[in-house]
């Protein structure tokens, strides 16, 4: 299990969401509430799109952080918290479920201007990992770095497409693990929530063959934010399209949270934000 | 507040102890039952005294492993603990009361032949440092190489005869801080329980200036041991005199644990074992 | 030995100077030409002010970065060099001279807004330590964090009034470690380069007792700099006032690096830059 | 480039190879002579069978020991260096070609009682990886925690049949590499020198495509070595079976190190040991 957070609104520090909150993500590397594990101590990641990333046309790579030791005690993800600000960013504490400690290892993953996150797992993934891997592109093989699960279905995920179809390309992935998994015998094999973002959009997966996902939270308008942190300037001047997607709620505020619904994925964008259903498709055809 | 455990008796492998167990010390790395804190994930380490130390004359400077990142995912703690033998040994897991997360700062510490850990903390000891260590003797005082109120306490009771005199100078120890800590004012300074070795004999303080100690406990006998994991080789070799001295049971078989008193130590030696009154005494004097 | 680097003027990214020049900082940890030590693998740090840091007059706390790994193979130094932009950042590689290689005792050393960074060594440190820390100031003494003889220097400095007067401050802590190795009988004592700043003014010490200083150069003038990286867009638009000091030149172009001589400081300001001797002052009258 | 030691003989302690020489492999950390890269920073591991490992036919599985930052200062290296006493052993320093500085990269790589360890490269090894890959045995796959060329070789041994035949599975990994290299039109794609042992016997394999290895040498005799060493007194006591392989020699003795020659291998084992030819085979048929 893990826990994560993806931000998409007002440029804002990275410690307004990652340090102050009361129930804060790094407050949760150490007592996190839901969920089978209440210790992330295993690596910790932040990923983040710059503040000045010109024109909306202009691609930009993002920048990636990652630790192997517990967040909770990381001095340089202190620092950058307090100086990096950004429109869009991500953070991924990490309690591994049998693959290594190590930075390969650590979330986000990026390709190009793409970042992903997952908290969840792939059963008996040693047993259906090489049927997966073979699935990935020969083109984008090279660039898996690590060995877990998580990474792995990212890459699945741009074979089948992620660039230019984001709901598409998930639910095919789903697909594939879950017709490989059956082929191996393996019953419920994928348990996920799952971020994704360009730079620009920001897609949240909420899915799990059993249907008994892992908890996500989106928040529900910046007024309710705003009201969640009365004391934060940042918040004050956020705008009405900032939103906040995470693994379990930031403090106990009756109204600022809602359930992402069992297999349904969000979109933060430009405009309306939508909440949709997902279905894993057969992703090999 | 950290966890540890202390072992003297028939030469055993250390992974009997720190990983077998239901209730290991590794596990309280990530899942302590007693105290303030639940996850000891900040450094480990262990200290063993060789298994062919020769005669009861010759002076072994004891072996020691320590480690930044948490006990539970570091893969050459487990690969040693299959692989060394030891008639004694410590073992530490921490939570850092707030200096820093490095390998100096991890127990066991050494000098000589001489091991110690300490569960516990010196109140407001960013205040009282300073004092402190100008009473650490001269020619001792470069040995000191990390930043904790720990390794501190190890060299004050070296400054006050601990390798002549044992409990006396861990009574000076404590005296000393608390008469320090009297002048500037901190009330309550001193939470400790305390291992200290020399190869032969293992000492296990209790004590807390406000008589509210961390927890401590020793193994009753080793039949209770040999009841408490009979499934294992070791024990049902090991003679009457094994012994464990751990900061939390290992393991829910009632009677295998006892407490050491309040205000009281234990020292674990060839013939009688012995608890003892602690009293701290004026240290400078 | 160590390496290190500080730049000042027009705002840049920070890979411009660490990782892009032929003979880069990054570079020389792993083949620096000059100076005892051909590595510089044990540690590293970059400290930089941000480029959007309000009017003249607001204090700015400096961001530091530190990883005790070498750099050469550092994938966080590597992003956080593409995404920063700095108009005055230091960068330091460690050669460690004898204390443990932890993130305690990398560079910089910051203090409130201040950034401290060190090349040498006080000759005997375990033996003149304790007289040394006996003498920085009680209520700064629990900001020191590590175990080097560098940041002891930083906070006698700040002891001896840094932040009023920076060269007289570093002559008196230079004069009392002179005054203390003499009293213990150790000759030629200190070799330093070091850098300092607070956000605005930069100063570049080059001293040694024995009056044979390790390397250190500065740019002549953003001209040369441009002549000596013509493909670089950053230095074409860089200012008049640029200036760049290094413990060794970043690549060979003839007329580029000028040394700072022998026993003298230098001041990158806003108008015109000085060097100016440098003297040891009885530190403790 | 990467450095290597193996031993074979009368049970040391590993710091009688690892610190104690001249010129050991500790220092050639910092300072290889031989080779592209004078530094090899990029982690380290040791691997050992135990000094008392029963009988001649009880399988024992070694313990590994590996670390991610620079050998030189690696404190626990050093403690089991002191403690542990083996009569077959292996150590690795390493300088990376391009893959992850991760304890999963580090050498040796171990599989069931065999270990094994690389230096060299597989050129345009990101471009091959995925056919290498798909031809290691599926049920070894899982095994295979890294991302080098230098485990994924060993895994392709294995699957070759090295557990039966040692040189025979090399030979075939070679042919392998080599027919897939020419597939895709890379020419001159192996360069190694490596060690294997299943803890009795201990191979060593000098090869390049283009017949310009890395160097290797082993010891000519334990009179050589005694000479080499005369302080040493466990080399005065080593038996007439004693041998040392290394990638570069330990010291400057003449006539104490003999080249491997270019495309053979050597087998250390009970009774004479033996230099025979190595010539890669057609791996997939």
């Amino acid at each position: 299990m893990c826990r994560w957070l993806a931000y998409s609104g007002s440029p804002i520090m990275l410690e307004e969401l990652l340090y102050k909150p009361a129930h804060s993500l790094i407050d949760q590397s150490l007592h996190a509430r839901m969920g089978a594990e209440t210790t992330n101590g295993d690596g910790f990641g932040i990923g983040w799109y710059p503040d000045d990333h010109g024109g909306p046309d202009r691609v930009v790579e993002p920048a990636v952080f990652r630790g192997t030791g517990p967040a909770w005690s990381d001095q340089n993800l202190r620092e950058l918290a307090r100086c990096v600000r950004s429109p869009l960013f991500v953070a991924h504490i990490r309690a591994s479920t049998g693959t290594a400690v190590q930075q390969t290892n650590c979330h986000p993953f990026r390709y190009e201007r793409w970042l992903w996150l997952h908290n969840g797992s792939i059963r008996d993934y040693p047993k259906l990992k090489r049927d997966l891997v073979l699935a990935v592109d020969a083109s984008l093989y090279p660039y898996i770095t690590g060995s877990t699960d998580s990474e792995l279905m990212f890459f699945l995920a741009l074979t089948f497409g992620l660039r230019d179809d984001v709901p598409g390309a998930v639910e095919r992935m789903a697909g594939f693990v879950e017709t490989t998994a059956a082929r191996h015998g393996v019953a419920d094999p994928l348990q996920m929530t799952v971020a994704v973002s360009e730079g620009k959009r920001l897609w949240a997966f909420r899915y799990s063959s059993g249907h008994a996902s892992r908890s996500l939270f989106f928040s529900t308008s910046v007024h309710a934010l705003r009201a969640l942190h009365p004391e934060n300037p940042a918040l004050r001047k956020a705008s009405e399209e900032t939103r906040i997607i995470v693994s379990e709620p930031l403090g106990d505020l009756p109204g600022a949270w809602n359930p992402v619904p069992e297999s349904c994925y969000a979109v933060v964008q430009e405009g309306h934000d939508a909440i949709r259903r997902f279905s894993p498709r057969g992703g090999a055809e």
